[in-house]
């Protein structure tokens, strides 16, 4: 069966938050006087994504988008780094930092070559004026918005996956999951999707990310264009 | 306020219906031996969108996407039109014209100017591959494909533009919708957008469409690219 549409994980696959996190808090705080180890705060951010996620998942919360799970884990974090007293309007600016996330250099330009063969859509557990925001800012030219807000729920849950091949009128096997972690790649693949995966050695810092598929995929690559390259595109 | 998002209306505002119906059917049933009026078959298809609508509106059936409701709406209208004879397979073909739809000259033009200074949407009453279609053929931009299928209900139910809104974090009064139609207009203005009208005056054939606003708007056109300018695109 012929692959007619592209899904893309985004953070850590398209865009390094790690260090747009980084940047975007130093941007912020330290005109104000702090001074912390600001790669760490975007790790220590970052670490509360997935159990956050997992309250949802197994529904001892409501869903709801990704920006506000965002802002609660903040709340969470700011006592370890002695931020308690940061004024909330700025912690209001400081949550929109992940509408600012800077895309690897070849996501815009590998995404704009598999559009010329593809539909592509971004299948994220970020909501979709974040998705938005991404795009303008990185030129991210999506066919659509797919992922956990037309779900109803976070990845690597399998509705977030067939939701999006069902907006599409596609069967899942006609259908890639592209990503650069292997627990979203091996959820797609049990939804029948296939899969691609992309090195991000650096998306932990430098080194620290992956950089071959931890099991089989269907298409892999150095960078999107690369992928791009494989896939005929 | 300041608009940060225009929301479009597609079928009559964006695309002409008419004319790509009438010729796709044409292009499909002609060389079955069929001979019929086929912008009156246009108008016939089209002429069942509003009461199929109005069905899930009302809830007497649950929402669905409109490519369903299109493919009912034929079934009703072969009759009429001496069509019951048509292969299954090729009625299948027929009912995915509507993703074949051509663009008004002005779409595609007026879209990536107003692109720079807005985020700009679909809030149609299409389905999100409907849409998707659509833009790849005609090159429409969009930031998201928002509208019926994320909401779960049709325009002018104010689900559908308040969901729009939500989905880019925008208060209603920072929203602007654009179409053709008063009656869209209208229903979006009730929610508290704003309100764009452009001009198609041969909707319905030539000289058979809307030319001027019928109640007061924030912003017309004769054309994308007129309202463009005007909004300082």
């Amino acid at each position: 069966m012929i692959v007619k549409a592209l899904f893309f994980d985004v953070f850590g696959t398209l865009v390094d938050w790690r260090t747009s996190i980084a940047r975007e808090t130093e941007a912020l705080l330290k005109p104000l006087g702090f001074a912390i180890d600001w790669p760490a705060f975007a790790d220590a951010w970052r670490a509360e994504y997935q159990p956050a996620m997992t309250e949802v998942r197994e529904r001892r919360v409501p869903f709801c988008k990704l920006d506000v799970l965002h802002r609660k884990n903040l709340e969470r974090i700011l006592p370890r780094f002695g931020l308690q007293s940061v004024p909330p309007a700025v912690l209001d600016d400081l949550n929109l930092a992940w509408h600012r996330l800077d895309g690897w250099p070849d996501s815009a330009p590998g995404l704009t070559r598999l559009k010329r063969k593809f539909a592509i859509a971004p299948v994220s557990n970020g909501n979709i004026s974040l998705m938005v925001d991404l795009a303008r800012r990185n030129g991210f030219p999506w066919d659509a918005i797919l992922g956990s807000e037309i779900a109803g729920d976070f990845k690597p849950k399998p509705r977030v996956y067939l939701a999006a091949c069902e907006a599409l009128d596609l069967v899942p096997a006609q259908c890639m999951m592209v990503a650069a972690h292997a627990s979203d790649l091996a959820a797609a693949a049990a939804c029948g999707l296939r899969t691609g995966f992309v090195a991000r050695p650096n998306e932990y810092g430098p080194g620290k990310g992956s950089k071959a598929p931890k099991q089989p995929v269907d298409a892999d690559g150095a960078s999107l264009v690369e992928l791009a390259e494989k896939l005929g595109a």
